[in-house]
């Protein structure tokens, strides 16, 4: 499929390249795991050397609160865009061991797959865009835009070290756009461009309608079962069509354009085997709309957790006095999390049950929908990049979970970020058994090679 | 308040009664923990040895597959009636220890309070009716009428034993009707003619959705939240106004009589004080009936466990695949357990959300509402008897829990079972500091004397 000059430069190199690879994977940057603190550091000082070694001239190796980050810069002409390049060098605890039919830090190579914790997320990636500058640089002695490498070792623990630092050094670190490195085709034939990711806001309510669970032969049916109180509010939060029923839930919601309908009905989903995957017997939401628009385009409200009395085996006559719900509202363009959480307090209030009194907790980790200008000169340049490859058009796909790291780039540094990468949706990140596919190591490093030249060839006033 | 010659009687004989009554105490009688075997059949043993001593001709300690039964008979006049006396030896764990003032199983008297482990539930009620015998024996050289005593060591543990001596030994084990010393007076002025008790039927509802818990990112809104569907299911279990909404529910109950309206407007019930105690702020219900009514009168139903999805600290932003939620139903004459949980599978099927999938697991442990009829005559003899005693009319009350005893003796023997006993409500049966009041360990022993000698002098038709 794809087919480039680059791609001979990659197969020359390809018992290099992936020994190196290979060096990175047996690192086990673990950054959740105190244990691993020092490797973690070792990873870094190896993308460190790595970015020095394809001639990146300022490297730097910076503290944070946690684990270090990552910067290299080539500015090769104030004329010409800057985009930052992101990735993160640590990865996931590979637990349950016993699950992995080969170590998960000593990669192999089995069916066209490279196994390891992190090949696909996000160790193969990264190496991916060092070795791509690295050759255009070796061809053309810089790499044709400007450049900023932004390596984070904390992505898997909610990236707390990367906003504060962006906000410090707003005035050094400098960029048009962002290209991540961690993200995926849609499936082993398509690549993808995301255009957007939705935002989350999160909440827990508590209801209590007495001091003391009670004895249900002496108080049931006399006082607010609370259990029974909270399933009469958790029942309001939707009509029985599948709409959320909290007043002003879409009132900043954008109703799809005719051109997101229809790069949504060029995806080539196939919802049977989607649901499947989880034995779902039966599609249910909103109504007016298809499952991809639901998981893409329209906001949700979901109980991730309701509890009340007694759970364990066999029977206790109890009437509960207090039952609590954990719910997370998922967002897109223009919501703002503060904004509903007003509107679900609001409705929580006004439907709270009589005899029950209410706690409303705001959870912490709210975070903004994120979209991208679907004209966007950089999203532009990736989707022509990626059609004149793999000679298909790109499926225009968005994300229903939350990278809040898209929006904390947008925030601190106005910049937008198109994902450009190539990990496949079951790819077993964060599971036993991760793989990357062999093939998409180099075409990674080719697809980012022809897109950076691409780039490089945008009038000045792009950006 | 009690003045009866008998009084003098157990005034002469109380410190010798008291000490009697100290050395069962002190028997750790604990029928649910295996360590107490042994104590268990001590004091089997020891109200063996007592009710012979009484003078009871015929007395046995009879295995059972659990702890063992004591059984006295004494015949006088086949034109007498037969009563059993029904109350159980056994007591619950002490636990927790270091709540208690003094040792549990060391009995002190303070404040005209007799503390110990058993004195309330139910060792000084059943001394008490051996007490009584004795002392009509002692007056008359036998008792008034026919009985069979009945006092069982497994009660705290659900009498598992019980209904399968009885039908064995139908024949053999002949009563008119049970007397039972495990009961209660309404407060320390007002004693009590207990004439119902509910019956229970319960079951545990999962619902499923998927086969696994699924990422809200990815499928949030787009397929059936377990949680939100058992929410909904279980807010269709009553109507807003707090009438149960299943189909039939209330087929089977009567309407309160004229005379049973009148009963409970005499009980003196302080609402406040009642449902205070739990902190309940307000109250909610079957609308048309008051708090009492609720409690004794009409059926409920009552959600004691619903769970689903994440509980732990902080959030997981999943849609869970399965909810859980356990349910018993308090009903009342003539409601049958096996019918209501029928009626409940039925509303369930019916109401179950699209896209969930249902079991219904029907739960042991069903009980018959049990209810006296309000004429039969040793009830009336228990009213008489008391109302002459306390020179006030007692009061008509009924239970909210269930007490599957009163239906075994009405199934197997077709005896009704008149609750005659003087623990209060607040003396912590089943908690640390248990008590019995000094002064009616002597009024129960007088009581039960009237009420014997009353029912001798009943018409040789009267059952």
């Amino acid at each position: 499929m794809v087919d480039s000059a680059w791609n001979t430069w990659f197969a020359e190199r390809e018992d290099e390249h992936l020994a190196e690879l290979f060096d990175f994977l047996r690192i086990p940057s673990v950054s959740a795991l105190p244990s691993h603190r020092n490797d973690v550091r070792r990873a870094a000082g190896w993308v460190a050397d790595r970015l020095r070694r394809a001639g990146v001239p300022d490297v730097q190796l910076l503290e944070t609160g946690g684990h270090p980050l990552v910067l290299g810069y080539w500015s090769v002409d104030p004329a010409k865009p800057t985009a930052m390049i992101y990735a993160h060098y640590d990865v996931q605890p590979p637990d349950p061991l016993d699950l992995w039919e080969s170590p998960p830090f000593e990669p192999e190579i089995r069916d066209g797959r490279i196994y390891a914790r992190g090949a696909g997320d996000d160790k193969a990636g990264l190496l991916t865009t060092i070795l791509a500058v690295e050759a255009l640089a070796a061809r053309d002695g810089q790499p044709p835009i400007n450049l900023v490498f932004f390596f984070e070792g904390e992505e898997e623990i909610s990236s707390p070290s990367v906003a504060p630092f962006i906000r410090e050094n707003r005035d050094t670190i400098n960029a048009d756009f962002v290209i991540s490195a961690d993200g995926m085709m849609l499936d082993e034939h398509t690549p993808a461009l995301t255009v957007s990711t939705k935002g989350i806001a999160g909440c827990e309510i508590i209801l209590t309608t007495a001091a003391t669970d009670m004895h249900s032969g002496l108080y049931g049916g006399s006082v607010r079962n609370a259990a029974q109180a909270m399933a009469v509010l958790v029942a309001s939060f939707h009509d029985p069509s599948g709409r959320v029923a909290v007043d002003g839930f879409y009132n900043q919601v954008n109703d799809p354009t005719d051109r997101e309908r229809e790069e949504l009905d060029r995806v080539p989903f196939d919802a049977d085997r989607y649901f499947g995957a989880v034995g779902a017997g039966q599609l249910w939401g909103e109504p007016g709309f298809y499952p991809l628009e639901r998981l893409w385009l329209r906001p949700t409200l979901d109980v991730n957790g309701l509890w009340s009395g007694f759970q364990g085996a066999g029977s206790k006559t109890v009437t509960p006095a207090e039952a609590r719900v954990k719910i997370t509202c998922r967002l897109v363009p223009e919501q703002q999390p503060a904004d509903i959480l007003d509107r679900l307090e609001d409705h929580v209030r006004a439907h709270c049950p009589s005899g029950a009194s209410l706690q409303f907790l705001r959870r912490d980790g709210s975070a903004l929908p994120y979209a991208i200008d679907r004209d966007h000169p950089a999203l532009l340049a990736a989707e022509d990049t990626l059609r004149s490859l793999f000679d298909k058009d790109p499926a225009v796909i968005r994300i229903g979970g939350t990278i809040p790291i898209a929006q904390d780039f947008k925030q601190e540094l106005g910049a937008d970020l198109i994902f450009f990468a190539w990990s496949l949706p079951d790819c077993n990140a964060h599971a036993p058994n991760e793989w990357y596919r062999l093939q998409d190591f180099r075409t990674g490093a080719v697809a980012t090679c022809e897109y950076l030249s691409r780039l490089g060839r945008l009038p000045e006033n792009a950006f």
